[in-house]
């Protein structure tokens, strides 16, 4: 699977972090100052270039704003767990991890990456069986959020949460049963946020492991909310309480 | 087009309404004693009751909690948007109404309603023309909450949000562009959020009729969210503001 990133600073990140560019392709209408630095770093590397019209692109990444720039990678680059920990732990407080256990809709996971890393998630963590992993549909669905978000595999999610857990992150979980509100909860911690899928919940074995539960209030019939909808809801009140109260 | 609603109380509402029943289906399995008033009222309005096997009602709405009741309906009725000011004012000051500016796929639609509906809104109000409306499919996305969500069509957008204004409802739009964010806008107000489509945002018109515009804060690199999560993030900080602070 090729794999293609768009707009300047997704190209210009995953230069510089060496990730195996197949050839970049640029809008011919566009002003070639801004992207200066990315022709000379791809020169440096012998990546192909390739100028196109811009309809060319457009039909590449329907609505999707490419900026006139789009880069196909040979590999999508997983992160490791280590990584994530460490970029968690450096925000000092402010930690922000999201793991998604078990969801296997490819739409439903480019929408959560798209709100995640809209609202600054700093990574996010998916188990290797069953659940969807990063494809070009979901590139397309989180509408270019893959290429920012940092994202990792791992094989033992049970055992994944015990080294967070150890890394001093506070790992919490969602549930309609919870008594205490989103609201409520004091989110300023280094923490990871766990998200099950829709209809399942949370497993049983991920449930266990948490360290505390929080719910959505709702105000009228439906008892639950789309998962990309009620991690959004979650991550508004986390950069609220974080950054818009003293 | 038939339409269909589900669970015990969306079937209880639309009987009461008075709405065009077709017929009822009910799974053979499910215990008669909740539905007793349903039956009743079925009873005397000569509307056929089918007994069905659970797996039957499975097939018609997949992944939807419907307690083992499904009504089919004629026309989905519209409400009037007279009823629709009368319910957000009789909340005296906690009315929340919503606007879905040229909304045109109807799974966001869809989307939308659900999340709408969670956050108790008491009501849409959609465009007729180059607007998606409720079908089967936007029942469907919306996981059951066309059938509680009050929905609304106008012919004049620009006219009805006069006569909305004119109501003391105060007209709330969004815009990347605000400088006001959505934490520090005081939500304690009976008031109409505007939603424009993804992309083109709102429209200059509907713009220019906005009180106030609001902004989500993002804090990565994309810089919009997709229609259902913004909206969900913005009731989410009403709904905080008037019931979780004193």
């Amino acid at each position: 699977m090729s794999y293609f990133v768009s707009g300047i600073n997704a190209v210009m990140e995953n230069l510089k972090r060496g990730n195996d560019i197949i050839e970049i392709l640029i809008a011919k209408q566009r002003k070639m100052d801004r992207i200066r630095e990315i022709l000379d770093m791809a020169g440096k590397k012998s990546i192909p270039i390739k100028f196109k019209e811009r309809s060319h692109l457009d039909r590449i990444l329907p609505n999707l704003p490419h900026q006139g720039i789009i880069a196909f990678l040979k590999n999508y680059r997983y992160f490791h767990l280590d990584e994530l920990i460490k970029i968690a732990l450096e925000s000092k407080g402010k930690g922000l991890l999201l793991i998604a256990d078990h969801i296997t809709d490819t739409g439903n996971l480019g929408a959560l990456i798209r709100t995640a890393e809209f609202f600054g998630v700093q990574g996010l963590i998916l188990p290797k069986d069953r659940s969807a992993f990063i494809t070009d549909t979901v590139h397309r669905t989180s509408a270019g959020g893959s290429a920012y978000l940092p994202v990792t595999r791992v094989v033992n999610l049970s055992r994944t949460i015990d080294q967070l857990a150890n890394n001093n992150l506070w790992i919490i979980g969602t549930s309609e049963e919870s008594k205490t509100s989103i609201y409520e909860f004091d989110w300023n911690r280094d923490l990871v946020l766990v998200m099950g899928s829709e209809g399942k919940g949370l497993s049983r074995v991920v449930r266990d492991k948490c360290h505390h539960m929080v719910s959505i209030p709702g105000f009228g019939q439906l008892d639950s909310l789309n998962v990309s909808v009620a991690s959004g809801v979650i991550f508004s009140e986390i950069v609220r309480q974080r950054t818009f109260t003293e």
